[in-house]
């Protein structure tokens, strides 16, 4: 199995993009086209044909411009089950097209229940004997609120299935500084600091060729100047970076979550993307040129402000 | 919409039982019989029929015992769409025996997701322009990583709908130290103690007729010393006490979060419970016998605790 960092960078050199589009259905957003299409079909149906054939647009509109693709799960739960079939339906389809697959799931539990979202995502399930991949994307996103132990799980599929993991260290909320900003009695130091440290230390053991670990961060472009702290504090960690476009953050903000060598990171947006058109009532080709000329106007800001970080550090 | 508090403590004073079994899909754990029955289907139909038979026997062995059960999500995204069906199959099956559903899913994000997750499990979800129900259970475990801002759409979700949460405050696993045990620089507490603060502050909105809040807390029966502190930092709180039985936990440490009224808090076992056979060619009606039994005696070691409780303080 191919380390996960490593696949990881040599599709964002590929496609010379350190974008990620999020796929983030929301029924009421989507343009008319995908509505009329279904709107003979039992609700169920509705359901998850709408939100395949809208992420299917997207990832025709955007294949070729970005190396991954994120889907946030909680879009596809608020749905039930017509939605969960189509977040598989999805992952499919995304693989289909080279796409590197990325859940942003946020899970975590304690020891056999954490190795259980470890098996649906990452590794193998044992059903009736036989162990089988569920849901077999490249990356999930993990939270560490529940301490190291809890980690273990994903670390130990990551190393066998050559996936990858990407922990919460310091989110885009504001919300974020009620508990990731506390400074620990100990040392005076804000606790995201302290799980930078973890992130580094666990991914000792899934480090690839390309000299990153497959045991990433989250760390959030609104807040460039932690990014800055963390970034050198974890310098083997390929940190995704949330919040760019709809929540506020700069291509400047994210730029700090990169390496002196350009690369360490991935940028995210969804809502500025997919539903960037401004009217329901688009074309379909109209919504594809759409989608991808945000995804290409993504990719030349977040690689534009490279440089500069650069000369800042 | 009757308060959640008020709705579980009625059916745990009807009960005469605090207690909650988790119903925690294991193919590999299961009788014999439940595999025998379904090894003639499609592999999907399979996993599914076993999944709900399973916890059918099961709910059908303790729904005159507990007022409540509890579903860990992980166990059923470990066999993908089939397992998440069985989820929705046992939910339904749950309501219909007259039980508290509640999931324990650890479920956080921010802002719009965080609104999706509360959507999904406790809401109403916006489809095609109509608000529908999606799983709709009673509660779900909740995350606080995120930060205060992340708990407002499950609030809003409680008040509306008479729904309830547990927020995470003290994980029973050992590694639960690492970050919810830190003492912060500002007061020298522990971390957890002021998880404890937000969620007495965020619960006051819910209060029902009972005096306690819908917003409640996760703290584990296998650390006592910290749950007396804990019970006492959030007094109108309902304390999901996981850690009982295989985890270690006793019923001494789990009657220390419970008040001197001998309510606000619900213990949970599942392990111990629903996988108490001893040999998996038990018979079905041996099999609803020892689960039954197992959940009597739970109850019997939890109630039999908590007069010692009252004295001790």
């Amino acid at each position: 199995m191919k380390n996960y960092a490593d696949r990881l960078l040599s599709a964002i050199e590929q496609k010379h993009s350190p974008c990620v589009i999020g796929l983030d259905p929301r029924l009421d957003l989507m343009p008319d086209f995908i509505r009329m299409n279904v709107e003979d079909k039992p609700l169920a149906d509705a359901i998850r044909s709408a939100i395949t054939s809208f992420n299917h647009e997207v990832i025709e509109a955007v294949n070729e411009v970005v190396p991954a693709v994120k889907l946030q799960i909680a879009f596809y739960e608020q749905y039930g089950l017509p939605g969960l079939h189509a977040f598989e339906d999805t992952i499919r389809l995304a693989r289909d097209f080279g796409l590197i697959v990325i859940v942003d799931a946020k899970r975590n539990d304690i020891s056999s229940t954490a190795e259980a979202y470890a098996n649906a995502f990452l590794g193998r399930t044992n059903i009736f004997g036989q162990l089988k991949a569920i849901f077999d994307v490249d990356c999930i996103t993990v939270s560490p609120f529940l301490g190291r132990d809890s980690l273990i799980p994903f670390i130990n599929a990551c190393a066998e299935y050559g996936k990858g993991i990407f922990v919460l260290v310091k989110t885009s909320n504001p919300g974020s500084v009620d508990i990731q900003d506390q400074k620990l009695a100990a040392n005076s130091e804000p606790l995201y600091r302290g799980l930078a440290k973890m992130v580094d230390d666990c991914g000792q053991r899934v480090i690839g060729e390309s000299g990153y670990s497959s045991i990433g961060a989250v760390v959030g472009a609104t807040f460039p100047q932690q990014a800055r702290d963390l970034r050198r504090s974890m310098p083997r960690a390929i940190i995704l970076v949330p919040g760019y476009g709809a929540q506020g953050g700069t291509a400047e903000g994210a730029s700090a979550c990169f390496n002196s060598d350009r690369r360490g990171a991935i940028v995210n947006a969804s809502r500025s993307i997919i539903y960037s058109h401004e009217h329901q009532n688009i074309s379909r080709d109209d919504f594809k040129k759409v989608v991808r000329l945000s995804a290409e106007k993504m990719t030349s800001e977040i690689v534009g402000a490279l440089p500069l970080a650069m000369a800042a550090q």
